[in-house]
């Protein structure tokens, strides 16, 4: 479930009047500014832009980006979004850093629904004219020219290119003797350290998800350890983290993107780019889930962990999108 | 170009009726089916389905099914489905072979246009309950455990699962120095027999249509000759042939047609599913074009040819597909 508490009835235009007044005069307004976009969704989110637009003619985006600063508009940038355009922004972030974030692009393939990551792909091209596979394997090609060049690196451009070009069937059908034949063939491959068989890239890049939860529950039955507990090794690469991504956020995403969270707020020095992104893409999505599971796993609720680590309007922002009650 | 010739005013139920009456009785009016069919285009045949299953209680392909047989009835029912939708049988035919016909796949994946080839998907999901690239991927491997294994058989995987999953970008941006500089891993590639290599799949499954059309050119200035008269070799497999396909059809769709007609009537024994194929897919499209590539290469009408080849019903359909007048 989601965790923002969007009003069902809302003015556009008075939302971006607000915005408007909040932006002007001397230093910004970024109570007035969370306190509108953070409890708006998508879809009204997307008519206030087109109000702003219409009333101001000037583009809301670019009026908040010159206005604000740092962690926090970056949050509203990313926020403001729409999903598609938003996780085509973080993926191009992604690819293009000096060495390329690939499990951003293993999540994003992972997590999001066939239809979803499709129309990830739309927006990748309507926003960069590239298509996002070419972008994935002419970067990840150029990084590994200056890095350690491994055996599996055919295997690992492999592995990302069909991630995320991957239109997996959505339907309910299992085939469950499929499943245990592909359980033993990911447990040989595992017994034998080949990790980039052909084998396991083909099937978890193209079972449904329904079909690659039965089969992992066959595996953890016939081997009474996960699939990805067995996912581990020095390769030297990045080939094993980022197959071991794939399949935490094939599996049990609301797992993995709590232990994305435990991570960022943990480690000394907050990952922001990390925070963000997760409440972000999951306050309209599965971000109560999440909490839960946070909450259980580490003793202490998300929004006090998340207040502990961070501060001022980037704070306010990332509790109002947690759900925070004002 | 078209070659069919619809009207535009049709009455789905008047046509509904006549195919009902065609069916009726003893034999079938086999002149009455073409005369309708033949001059339909695909949403006006979806009109008529939706107009019988509605006035007779039954599904019109079944019957048509149950009272056809032969090449003839082959190609009625692959002519009368949507586009989408027939490329996915067609797909799924060539996939579940003994031996996959893997140059079908191909021919689909780099003939369609981007979002073509996104209906194709859905409509093989709709229909298999199975991802298109998933069942490629299966079949090509379960094709090989029977074959000779070669070197290459991994990359050949790679080179159709990216094909079928492709979404290039459609748009009309290019960069012509990136055509140089991959015109020329081309040309690296043949010159040291690397057809394989990973360089030449990720160009030629990533990259636009138009920005390869752009990096061939650039190919053929540079070395006088076209990059698919460079890519042949005996390499013991079908990788070299299918990469060889792919890169006629995104190069040069209509002579890529022209070739296949002309493959399909020349050998001894007419290839009637080939013959098919490429009238029923084209007719609608480009068919008129492929039949002036024919002419100019044959020095005879590509319908002459064609009625020379075929008798009976199956050549009166295929003949009004190709605009002959009643």
């Amino acid at each position: 479930m989601a965790t923002i508490d969007a009003p069902k009835q809302v003015s556009f235009q008075q939302d971006a009047e607000v915005l408007r007044k909040a932006c002007q005069g001397w230093g910004t307004d970024d109570k007035a500014i969370i306190s509108v976009l953070g409890h708006r969704n998508a879809a009204q989110r997307k008519q206030i832009r087109l109000a702003y637009e219409q009333l101001y003619q000037e583009d809301l985006i670019k009026r908040l980006e010159s206005e604000l600063s740092g962690d926090f508009e970056r949050a509203v940038y990313r926020w403001i979004l729409e999903p598609a355009d938003r996780d085509a922004v973080l993926a191009n972030v992604a690819i293009k850093k000096l060495s390329p974030d690939n499990h951003v692009i293993a999540e994003i393939s992972c997590t999001r629904s066939p239809e979803e990551l499709l129309a990830v792909r739309r927006a990748y091209q309507a926003r960069y004219k590239h298509s996002l596979e070419e972008d994935v394997a002419a970067h990840t090609k150029g990084d590994i020219r200056t890095a350690l060049i491994t055996d599996s690196f055919g295997c690992f451009l492999q592995l990302l290119v069909a991630l995320v070009t991957a239109f997996r069937y959505d339907g309910e059908e299992i085939n469950t003797r499929l499943a245990n034949s592909e359980a033993k063939i990911l447990h040989d491959a595992v017994k034998d350290k080949k990790f980039n068989h052909e084998e396991v890239i083909r099937i978890l890049t193209t079972r449904s998800k329904m079909q690659l939860m039965v089969t992992f529950n066959r595996y953890r039955d016939d081997h009474d350890t996960s699939v990805t507990k067995h996912l581990q090794g020095d390769s030297g690469d990045e080939f094993l983290p980022v197959l071991r991504t794939s399949v935490r956020c094939l599996n049990d995403p609301k797992k993995y993107f709590e232990k994305v969270l435990r991570n960022s707020i943990r480690r000394t020095g907050t990952d922001e780019d990390a925070l963000t992104r997760v409440i972000v893409t999951r306050a309209e999505k599965d971000l109560k889930d999440i909490k839960e599971v946070y909450h259980k796993r580490n003793s202490v609720p998300l929004d006090q962990a998340v207040a502990k680590d961070t501060s001022g309007d980037y704070k306010a922002l990332l509790l109002t999108l947690l759900g925070k009650q004002d």
